[in-house]
């Protein structure tokens, strides 16, 4: 006898082969939690989001120094031009929702920020200029700054929490938080730096964006944050990219801790040498677990490009690579497909000799001086292409320059979660 | 009782929802056809192909006069190098084969031309630069000019075909043959022109060449026709995108029958134009027909952006709208996400006032002062979005220069076609 479900398995079987899980493959096992000194991290539920923390809200006991970096778009969200406009890098709170993106909503979406604002600067007597505001979700659609007022009138009753609810409340496809710590020691005293972000998931039915906050406990002028943000920017956050789209919404901010007990002067070069790396590891493995989580990944991508003209050409080869479809889904297809490499570096523009150059997936010659290596073990490199990480190293031989870029493949997962059947 | 088959009709019936008919929605429904005067089409099964013709090799009556362009990559196929060393614009046999695009095969690849050409040229008499050949298919691999050779050899034995045996035999995952013919009366008497072409299809596992050949039924200067078709370029092949990636080998070219019996002078301007405009809607309707047979294509998309400050302004959103992946995902949900083409403009880093912005899907309000119509007719919309051809027009209100780009949305079937599961 055939049972009634059977078929009905049958055809759930048929679309397990077809998506890939839900969820990301690098999930990580473990997450790093700490409850934060020197400022109070408050979650709540808005109402922006079904059932889950959709407000966060940071409140330094200070007020302190910051940098920020947004979008390169031009036609960025309302919060990117409220903090663009009125930001001075001294900040006393932050105020971040999700579910709402307060984009392409014109001048109202500035009234909104400027009601939640007034009230939370009123509370806190601070300047409105201290409040930092953020928001990701839908886009083009009002809300009601209500919503959030609500909330943060009863801030100083709220319970605090600690730095994983901040990340989760930020959340919107995300299917992990994004959670970094590290620690140093300078002058025999340990420097702790911590931040969480965001990703490029995308929230149904519209475009998502990444928000990246970092906490450095020690005190810094916002001339050297400035310093650590633009040393760094270029070679983590602006080397990742999902589908090569630009959010209007992407923002990262990085805030220095009034640690008055901390006795290093940052402006001695070992020292600011010393908290400069520690603050790229913490932005590149932030960087690493966003682009880890875009829509769809079933594998990471990383292409190295060296021994080019100019940083400029390695990075636009990179990219071309990166960003390329064909590229993106021979890597889905687990295919060492060599060729669209060449394509991908032939479209990029920039002039190169192709009979220099060389290619490798992790160290496998695929391709020298142009041509396939006809010594190739085509049963070594299949195994090294069912790995979750691939590497495709590229070398153009015409100089001394070199550039790294992140990306993921292009899987089904990826079109069912941005081909929104809605209507 | 359960027949036996119901549980396999199942999972199909699961997987035609997931995926699309494996033919373009856009096939044609009649072809036009015709037999050539001054020259001769052979096609022949040469083996690059299973059981289908794949070796294509016309032979003019005299020689002719030819213009030709080529794919803008900095690393091309070797037919590519081979034309652009050899071809004077002026030729007498034209050879393609399709199953292998001899590209990336080094000196080797040029070596394997050399044969063939060579052996050709001895046949017809003519000179080697007098042959003009491409290539398109599997990519890296070389292949054996005996292929070509064997069949060439007899090829005064061989039947003669007509234009759609030509367009089938350089299809690779074309899903139909590409053909069109224009007629027009200049200084009363008929002139005709006539092309085939194939399109931006992949043929598996490697990628896709777009190549394309007109015929025109006049005698016209290198000079003229090389007018003609840089006046046209732009407007039709150039403003095509199916996913953003540049083939090593795309080429078209442009001949001009011996019509010594028509008597026009096309340097009057009067005469020119009139063969302009026959070229500009010959190479129009071609580039459509390639678009609309995009790699896993459901719908054609049209994007008009209009009043911009100069033409190249209107050309980068245009091609930024065009190759978003979340605008292309959007569509193909029949989703009416405004706010993704918003993205997509600011992306193209163009400066511009985004509170001007009006947008507009088909005739239909969605965006106005780069904020939400909040008087649209969602049921109105929602039916348009069904349809199989997706206008987006986009007024940026800066200037009075205006740019089209035609391109497809991405699909289950893209990702089908080109993660290839080879191993």
């Amino acid at each position: 006898m055939i049972k009634k479900s059977s078929t009905k398995d049958l055809a759930l079987k048929s679309n397990e082969r077809l998506f890939l899980e839900s969820k990301s493959p690098f999930v990580p096992k473990k997450y790093s939690n700490l409850k934060p000194n020197k400022f109070k991290i408050y979650t709540f539920r808005a109402g922006f989001k079904k059932k889950l923390d959709d407000l966060l809200v940071i409140v330094f006991d200070d007020v302190v120094n910051s940098a920020s970096a947004y979008s390169k778009t031009s036609t960025p969200s309302a919060p990117i031009i409220w903090d663009k406009n009125n930001n001075k890098g001294k900040v006393k709170a932050l105020i971040v929702n999700s579910g709402n993106a307060n984009a392409h909503t014109g001048k109202k979406g500035i009234d909104i920020i400027n009601k939640y604002v007034t009230f939370l600067s009123k509370l806190l007597k601070c300047n409105k200029s201290e409040i930092f505001v953020s928001s990701t979700g839908v886009i083009g659609e009002l809300f009601d700054p209500q919503l959030i007022i609500n909330q943060i009138s009863n801030i100083n009753n709220s319970k605090t929490k600690n730095i994983i609810d901040a990340a989760k409340s930020i959340m919107t496809t995300d299917t992990y938080p994004k959670v970094s710590i590290g620690k140093t020691k300078i002058e025999n005293q340990e420097v702790k730096v911590y931040g969480f972000a965001k990703g490029s998931g995308m929230i149904s039915p519209n475009m998502g964006t990444m928000l990246v906050y970092i906490f450095v406990e020690a005190k810094l002028s916002k001339r050297l944050l400035n310093k650590l943000l633009n040393n760094n920017l270029n070679k983590t956050f602006n080397s990742i990219s999902v589908d090569s789209d630009t959010s209007t919404s992407d923002t990262l901010c990085i805030f220095s801790l009034n640690y008055n007990e901390l006795k290093i002067d940052f402006n001695k070069i070992k020292n600011f040498k010393k908290i400069n790396l520690l603050i790229y590891e913490l932005m590149h493995e932030l960087s690493l677990q966003v682009i880890k989580d875009g829509e769809g990944i079933s594998k990471l991508i990383k292409v190295n490009v060296k021994k080019c003209k100019s940083i400029n050409q390695a990075k636009d080869i990179s990219f071309s690579i990166i960003n390329s479809p064909l590229v993106k889904t021979a890597i889905a297809g687990s295919d060492a497909n060599w060729g669209r490499v060449i394509m991908a570096i032939g479209k990029s523009k920039k002039l190169i000799n192709q009979s220099k150059i060389i290619i490798h997936f992790g160290n496998i010659l695929v391709c020298k001086n142009g041509s396939k290596n006809t010594k190739l073990n085509l049963l070594k490199l299949n195994k090294y292409m069912k790995n979750k990480i691939i590497e495709i190293n590229v070398n153009i031989q015409n100089g001394d320059k070199s550039y790294t870029a992140y990306g993921n493949d292009l899987t089904y997962e990826y079109i069912r979660i941005n081909a929104d059947y809605r209507s």
